[in-house]
């Protein structure tokens, strides 16, 4: 037993062994897929990578071109330290790099130059110790400043290299007229490995911040729209096919999307931070609102989260009774689908810049169907049935109503975008879908024709008042069945 | 008239000219009391300025102790750069930082030496042209490297670094020979400069990032905690209190704290991602368990979203019927008082690093009070009774259940970390408060004594077997009142 364990092992050593150029290469092109995934889904990951190889070659040629390299010396190297560091993937961000440390370098040149001065007048010994003592302050403070939100937000870079700038200018002991010569030299191979960065950061296949953040905002209210145009059908059918016993295992990605809405604050402000440095580009003026874009996006977080409490009611084991399931249905299928379909306009109207008219239409959809669940549910009484059946059902519906308000928010506040940003005005139609929902709704069906003893419904006239008044063709409900 | 306008509108200028020393004062005064406040907060943001200050005072000292300065030159910049650019809040990243940049410096280092060395094979006029070739592939891959998301996370500084030294090494254009001497010189500043931080980063009163995410964790348990313990005396006085017309409004500061927790999973990431850097620290061993912190973490985020969900429904206007209140006041109360002193003494089992032997009874009296309350929805009917006015309270109730479910897998992960991580045991003691909680959720009483003839409520025997088990002497619910 012993000998054939051994011997198993053995093999197993050699197995592993004999495997191990093939795990190799699985890992190899395991890599390989995920470079091309990477460059795949935005393949302008490519295209800054050579952007930035290209700002290096150029920068070099300072190096190479023989009269240059007289010219700058070996500060010519400041010109790659620059690219290197400040080219960044967005026009904003490099834009923002590059401000922040030509303005810093700037003002703690002055600083430094300043600082040399007044410490020369304390004489050979004093002088070191006046330095010091400068050094340790102004670090200390420009240091704490970084804690400030603000300033951590757009100038953190800045306060770096003013630290930086301050310190070496200050520490280097040089007297002030060699020092003016070496500033001078520096800052202009500064200047030109920044102005290398930006210019080929906007002229070469230029990536806007602005456009990154109002895609993002916009494909974030679609990625809801999904979800729920979608979770009507999911969330009543899951039910029916339990009772049906079939199966309900279908391509369901629609129902993930929103989750990556629930973290999306970071990126968000990252961009509108990047966008404030951008100039006007495309069909982004110069003050274009970026913090309405901060404000939609936080609604529609808002309602990913409140998406997030619906979508634990999709894997509910609950079973509902099926006199309660008909008296929701329909208002919950058209609460949640006109919301959807809301928020899907809204996206579009903000992807093409045009006024967001049409989704004003669903938005009134949407309030109408939960009036219509409010009345049904205000008139509908259930006698001997137990409320836990209920209770996840019920609080669907509940949540959708909360969908619905955050919806007609986010409404309301795409509506103010597209004022500030001037967004095309385009004539308002009808939608067409109107009808067909008011007809839909009518046929929530009390529960005469159900075969359980358990539930009585009661619905009163009250029920669709407001629906009367809109649709004069719409089926009435039957009163008092 | 005009006359009185005009001097009006000069005594307004005027007025506004001797505001302006106020207002100025003013706006001194509040950045003022900003920076005491961002102080105050936290005092090691101001230690850590005076840190930042006092390594760059003694990096200074390379250049004014002229032997030094013999020794290292102009290199000694190096030192100061490195000072300014390594040094962060944290241990962990400050090491990281540094790790990433020595390691980035000598391979990059190492691969400009080579690269030297195979250009000037192709003689004086090919050198330039395969150099520059070398260095745009180069620069090009490793930007492209920075997509990775795990790269990004960990590696982002080291790979810039990376492309810096080569970039300068490749293009500087100097022979093999002197280059060695010139690298030798950077390599020891820039070690001396990275060890200066690192050792005031360790020595002079430490900020670990694996502590701050350990109490990060903590903290966002303790504020999910303060929520619920509120939440059930607060939704239902907030009811109670409009039935009287008192007034609510008091110190709600508890019921905004959860907010902050929604938003954290950056900065739970970015810590955790320090904290891998960091070596072994007073109860924290060098390979503690961060990752379990992220799943703790998330799950956290999870609770708070239910809450966020729950949140809505405090300022809901809807009137509860008095009698539905009733039946589920008690166990929501319990629900969520239990819940959040389970979540309170896991965040405190965390903070101390013990086992979290006492949150087990608590989430078991949250299941018991979850078991309660669906047992009397299931036996409760109610009659003639409308549901719209229900379904505000009984949303409460069902997303009271989610927390629930949503704490106990909570614990559960706490439970794994206390394991992984080798927490200290503790003797089990019974909880004092179970009998009062048992005894409370006696207190449910049907509505026999109620004025109201809208709603009959039927309690079965089965509302309390598993009380019954737990605690023989706990009052028996009358049946079939």
């Amino acid at each position: 037993m012993e000998i054939e364990s051994a011997a198993q092992e053995k093999s197993g050593v050699f197995a592993w062994l004999k495997a191990l150029p093939g795990k190799a290469k699985d890992k190899i092109v395991n890599v390989g897929k995920s470079i091309k995934k990477l460059g795949k889904d935005d393949p302008r990951r490519v295209i800054h990578s050579l952007k930035v190889g290209l700002a290096l070659t150029l920068v070099s040629l300072f190096y190479y071109l023989k009269p240059l390299y007289d010219g700058f010396g070996m500060s010519g190297m400041w010109a790659v330290l620059t690219v290197v560091v400040v080219f960044e993937f967005s026009v904003g961000a490099t834009l923002g790099k590059g401000i922040n440390r030509a303005c810093a370098t700037l003002s703690a040149a002055a600083l430094g130059v300043g600082s040399l001065h007044l410490s020369s007048l304390f004489g050979k010994e004093g002088e070191p110790i006046v330095l010091g003592f400068l050094v340790f302050l102004l670090a200390a403070a420009a240091t704490f400043t970084r804690f400030f939100p603000k300033i951590k937000a757009r100038y953190d870079y800045g306060v770096i290299i003013f630290i930086l700038t301050f310190s070496m200018i200050s520490i280097s002991g040089y007297r002030v007229d060699s020092l003016l010569e070496m500033a001078h030299q520096r800052l202009s191979t500064i200047l030109i490995g920044g102005a290398t960065c930006i210019f080929i950061s906007i002229f070469v296949c230029p990536v806007w911040a602005g456009q990154d953040l109002h895609n993002f905002i916009a494909s974030n209210i679609e990625k809801l729209a999904n979800y729920l145009e979608g979770f009507g059908g999911e969330y009543f059918q899951v039910t029916e096919d339990k009772d049906s016993g079939g199966d309900s295992k279908k391509d369901k990605s629609f129902l993930q999307g929103y989750k990556s809405v629930l973290n999306s604050k970071t990126t968000e402000e990252a961009l509108a931070n990047f966008a404030k440095w951008e100039p006007g580009h495309g069909r982004f003026l110069f003050r274009h609102p970026w913090k309405q874009y901060l404000k939609i996006g936080a609604l529609v977080r808002q309602c990913a989260y409140q998406i997030e409490a619906l979508n634990s009611h999709l894997t509910s084991d609950m079973q509902t009774p099926p006199e309660f399931t008909r008296v929701i249905q329909e208002s919950c299928i058209n609460m949640s689908s006109e919301s959807g379909k809301a928020l899907k306009s809204l996206s579009s109207a903000i992807k093409s810049m045009k006024h967001p008219n049409s989704a004003t239409q669903r938005v009134e959809n949407s309030k109408t169907a939960v009036n219509d669940l409010k009345a049904a549910l205000e008139a509908a009484a259930i006698e001997d049935s137990d409320l836990l059946a209920i209770i996840s059902a019920a609080t669907v519906a509940s949540t959708l109503f909360e969908i619905v308000e955050c919806v007609e928010k986010i409404s309301e506040s795409v509506h103010e975008l597209s004022q500030m940003a001037h967004f095309k005005k385009v004539e308002a139609t009808v939608s067409p879908e109107k009808p067909q929902m008011l007809l839909h709704r009518g046929t929530v069906k009390p529960v005469l024709d159900s075969d359980s003893d358990h539930v009585t419904i009661t619905i009163h006239g009250t029920a669709s008042d407001s629906l009367e008044k809109e649709n004069p063709q719409a089926p009435k409900p039957r009163e008092e069945v």
